[in-house]
């Protein structure tokens, strides 16, 4: 899986969760992880969870964004499992850059205290499947109490960059696991 | 998914993971993850693992293991996505229950410090996927350093239960979120 | 799978077999099957058979509906048998509440003589399996002769509850077979 | 799918539910349905269905018998539910060769009264999926109360034969189905 | 697989690459392969190879069309191994026809010396997945560098004809190839 | 996908079309495919074509054989389809090292004339889809009448070397172009 920090400042605004942004925005055709920063704000025809809709919104003045698209694998079941992955993998990742930091993961959410520090959403297209997955770098703009980056005093581009490596690695680690598996039989 | 804590001490061979082991010892006929205490002294021949199979050996005298059977979802790679959460969520677990330890997550294997906690395989039955995942519980006969959830002073029977449930709430709340996303079409 | 009677009368146009109309409608995040009564007037938009295009039209009074959403298996050929399974279902169902009559399945149709019974298409969404199944409850509205619950003395809403119980307890007893059931080898 | 009879005599022992029994006795290279008659004693290591392996053992002195093989389908859910749309069709199939008795489906088993009418199973190969179904012929050699075809007064081949035809008319019936079929979108 | 060559002229303008466009035009309700004679002209709307969308256009006046519709395996990766296969065909064939021309295939299309002989895309609909595959017959009406079968000397439609019964041909031989295969098991 | 040449000699049994082999002789844990030389001798035990077990035998005293190994695509379908494309590959190949030959395909066999140039097979494990293809490389040893490389004046490395190359490149491009596809909708 090819990881990517793209340098510019994007406006989330959830039309970039569609079949392939990625090949659009950075050439690449193939399953890719893809990290920027910049505002969130998602409009709500663009919300792809619907519990979302009647909710007090997305948004958030400056966000560390994920975009994960994967055309081997565009199954929803497998997605909102590796969702969940990268969401643990991201309280890793803080645990190690913020040690002090107490991050606790609540299905594909992370929290500091009552400070929500992350969304994500997880979908198909009729190709590939897509996870969007983003961190608060910097207060404001947001509906609803959160928690920053800036506040566990861990630098935006450093966490984008381990999170990135981790993700990648990970599966790297889950391809080579697979292939050196014996099935089993039957209990007699 | 019906979890479960076998009281009895069983000794864990490998033989376990097999197809319809939990049928057979619990009566459950579907998905079901399951936790006991007993020895661990898995032979050669039912190393699911490749890489173990010229490896110091998979032993220790007092574990507490974790045996997981699906029929609804067989495929390994979903499997070893499992795999990884569950291990994911027992280092959680472990910093509610032991906040001063710096619990460490490799793949599927958790450390803590040079001491190894964990051991863990994923393979597949021609009927079902199984996940097996033990944490030491009490030091003794194993073939590497270990750490064990005594020296975490954590109690074996509250750590099974407290990693039972999360496992079985996690995948009450994938279901629940695959439900409620809308697919998304293509960028333009 | 959970499964409801919808007291309110709605009409069916054919808009409803849309993925996620069960959580709009009922809240259910999930597989489910649902009943209603309610008149039918399919709109040529909304027919998912294509078939029926030219035909001359989908149309009645008084029907008792059945919407099923799967998430877990949205397969389109799997649908199909669930699909057939529930007509014959509903078929066992009618031959214990009216002894007497002589119900015949072709297909997803039912008939009495040369009634028509039923109609009923099975389609698929980009994250589900959809089936509707609807049996004529009093006469009136159809574009081709119709039998009705009425004619066979069949009180609508005692056949929905049988229908949905037996669809439910056959989807569970599917479940438990597989998940006892032992893999065969070659022969030689 | 092709269907045939068998005039051989065969004693069902189970070893016949194996991939590639069908190309083996019959030369069929693909999916097939086939019918023959004999006795039924099925060995305990040949029994598919882990809830027999306890039970009164599976045996009947005449018996008519379905084995099914489906590469094109190697999935035990869609499996069992052939299986169930199968053990339908028989039924059916008796209603109109007997008109006057009162059969009864339970998931895969057809009853008369409290007398058991057939028996099933269904299973996967590595490479397939397997069905096995057979109803009685004439009373003899079974472990617990049976109902026969010959109290039926229905004959063994042209009971036979219409549920081969009609098993291949529905296979027919459901690709064109879904071949006719479009999909539908989002409930707004 | 139904093969079928439409006598009728038609503008291949990309529209006709959608699921049931086969239904439409000829009645087959099932996996298809046909195959016309006529211009192409694909707007970009209906491009479906997104290298496409900036390059020269599609286009030529005088082609040999195929349209392969399959339900039976709606799989986006299957489809282009088809595709590819289809393209080896098509260039095998050729070799016999014209034993002195030199054709090339390059993935999915075909070459003499540095003219492009065809064009090609594989995708999937919601219940299909469709090949479109043509050959330039004569000259005139691209916006590259191209061969045509009348260089060739080869007859359009004893290509289609021979291209036709050798796809089908080879979906037969495969389809019985994977039925009398043996699984294998485990290296030791 | 990784390729590979073994240097050493090895006699093809049939045993090292088993899952792993490659992990086991290469070290290579995921997808790939190795090319080694020397003489064949399948047993029937390890015969996975059950069409060879009444033949003249597979066996000949000088092969450059190829082993595909696929943890990613384990369906028997893909294989065959992958295995065929394989073979058209191995044609072009020799059109291109032996300009003069003319070399036919027939499924997954290739002939020069009467004489037999190759052999192959594909099939599964419960973890992988393997196949294996071979040429002849020099006379000898088979029970039927052959063709070799050594006649067509093809250096066996060489032509290992170009096939290796130009299977992977296809992976690779196929991959590419999945990637970059639109799908498409329903017609209207």
């Amino acid at each position: 899986m090819r990881t990517h920090w793209i340098d510019e400042r994007i406006v989330y605004d959830g039309s970039q969760l569609r079949a392939h942004w990625l090949l659009h925005r950075c050439g690449f055709a193939g399953d890719a992880l893809v990290a920027f920063r910049g505002p969130c704000a998602v409009a709500g025809d663009e919300m792809a969870d619907l519990a979302d809709l009647d909710g007090p919104g997305i948004a958030a003045d400056d966000m560390v964004h994920f975009v994960w698209e994967s055309f081997e694998h565009a199954d929803l079941r497998l997605a909102v499992h590796r969702q969940r992955l990268l969401s643990a993998q991201a309280a890793e990742v803080l645990r190690e850059l913020a040690p002090a930091a107490i991050v606790r993961r609540d299905g594909d959410d992370l929290w500091v205290g009552s400070g929500k520090l992350s969304i994500s959403i997880a979908t198909v297209t009729p190709v590939s499947a897509l996870i969007h997955f983003a961190v608060n770098a910097t207060p404001g703009g947001a509906p609803v109490p959160i928690t920053t980056l800036a506040e566990l005093r861990v630098e935006p581009r450093a966490f984008a960059d381990a999170l990135l490596r981790r993700a990648a690695a990970e599966q790297d680690s889950i391809d080579q696991a697979r292939a050196k598996v014996r099935p089993k039989g039957e209990w007699r």
